[in-house]
């Protein structure tokens, strides 16, 4: 039943399709958003009637992805899923759409199937997968579809900067900047702007973190507190523990985030040779080498610290870091 | 006596001369450095005698770039530049070079021509010229040929972020992933390592800056004390004071910073439609749109910081901007 397609197969799907609706993964980032967008504009471009459903807010710097892309409020015939690894990660979503999604569009490794049929392919995002099978589907990209798969492949690498680059990435890249990705806006804007408030975020993670291992895990912990207390946004917050990988010496970066609902959001992000993606696997979780999560529910953002720090020292134990 | 060259012309030159002396400017940066030891590599791989000469010393960060490229010795013949816009920013080797400088290999539209000939054209970095003209060659780049090019061109587009990232910047740094270039080790390098001393002085630099313009320029003093005070390299300074351009609603990032010759170094980084070289210019300075520089002598920092910050304000009123 769990069929494994290939680019073309995943292609001449959409092609016989129509009334579709693509579902990204709650607490989208902007591969998520992005292909999510980029996709509805390109089956809207072969004149398919397309609309996007994402399970949680829009957060603010990704909105101008939808400019123009309302919803009809279409009765959708095919669900389709991009850059959804695991049913769960559909979140508010998961209710309504386990068991209906028909095709699966991710590049995450750690794939658990739960759609009808999937492609799944070793891309830097899920972004540049959809720009191949829209390439596939003879679409030719205007600048807003552009944009919008741009800034998938710009947000999971970086910019650009994360060892998940690859030649392809790049060579995609160029190809969306020729079709009028405004990349040097989209840069600025989810690269380089930050207010005072991230920095105040910036501030007070550097100061509150904890190492261990030797200096090589760094971990801080984001009460839901953190972001009155710092004026900080969730995305900003997010931006300013991923300092923790950069500091010298440090391998693995640990941020421990209470949600409103209560769990406990681990994630994780590392420098070779640790692997983010085998420690939250441990934990019910997944990602990649480089940048992983997990999610522990019924226990305090102390008691979630503990285990998060419990399995990292058994993690470098075995690999013999310490 | 000053012509223009094509790539074509430039590659011929060097195809016809041996027992070249290829020399980057003063105070250099990655793109000074990759291209200067990218295209040593490539002139002995074309079974040429080639050394290489620096008017500073290495920074720390790029030294990898030289390893295994001993200088040899020999008696120049020909000598060419890599990066140098302007014969007074070889800065200790223009004494030594002024005159004798028979091809300029440049991507600064600000260039001021001192060599016999050039070849100046609109790429990211001169790293994508290099690259370009290697090719033009026939040279296959190994793998650290192509570390030595992917490093100007990553660290003059910020790591592919700035807005002189075009199609063929992308493309080129495809091409030097795909013949071995370490990406991944490099980008984490230059871009995502960073001491506690950075974050000190990124600390100091917010807490010291002053916005004008209505919150539209931001600029910071570094006076030879900051060094001490906060433990952090050049370099990392450098990089702290990147921070400024990206605080919201800044259009403009001045750094005023106070050489241990005396002399006051000016650094403009602008968002559009601020363009950073039209102000370093009147200043007898240039450089790009986005990053410009300027170096003003006998007077004090504070007297230069006043001077900058009238040439800014005058700027800002011109183009309307407050």
């Amino acid at each position: 039943m769990e069929t494994i397609l290939t680019l073309t197969e995943a292609a001449s799907r959409l092609a016989a399709w129509d009334d579709i609706l693509v579902v990204c993964h709650a607490n989208p980032d902007g591969d998520a958003l992005g292909s999510m967008s980029g996709l509805v504009r390109g089956l809207r471009a072969l004149g398919k009637r397309a609309d996007w459903y994402c399970p949680d807010q829009v957060p603010e710097p990704f909105v101008y992805l939808f400019r123009g892309l309302e919803n009809s409020g279409l009765v959708p015939v095919h669900t389709v899923t991009v850059d959804v690894a695991d049913s769960k990660l559909l979140g508010p979503g998961e209710g309504r759409f386990a068991g209906k999604v028909e095709l699966a569009i991710d590049h995450h490794s750690t794939h658990r199937p739960f759609a009808k049929e999937r492609w799944v392919s070793a891309a830097a995002a899920t972004a540049e997968m959809v720009w191949l099978l829209l390439k596939e589907l003879a679409v030719t990209p205007d600048a807003a579809m552009a944009s919008c798969l741009y800034t998938g492949m710009a947000t999971d690498t970086g910019c650009f900067r994360y060892r998940n680059v690859t030649p392809q990435t790049l060579r995609l890249a160029a190809e969306a900047l020729e079709a009028g990705a405004s990349a040097g806006d989209i840069n600025q804007k989810l690269f380089e702007t930050k207010t005072l408030a991230y920095f105040r975020a910036e501030r007070r993670i550097l100061e509150d973190m904890e190492l261990f291992c030797g200096g090589k895990a760094a971990m801080v912990l984001l009460p839901q507190s953190f972001y009155a207390e710092t004026g900080a946004r969730e995305d900003e917050a997010e931006a300013a523990v991923g300092q923790l990988r950069q500091i010298e010496g440090v391998l693995l970066g640990i941020t421990v985030k209470e949600k409103p609902d209560g769990g406990i959001k681990g994630s994780l992000r590392a420098n070779p040779p640790v692997n983010a993606a085998a420690i939250c696997e441990r934990l019910g979780g997944g990602g990649h080498a480089g940048a992983a999560g997990c999610t522990l529910e019924g226990m305090s953002i102390a008691e979630a610290a503990e285990k998060m720090r419990a399995a990292c020292e058994q993690y470098f134990a075995e690999i013999g870091c310490i």
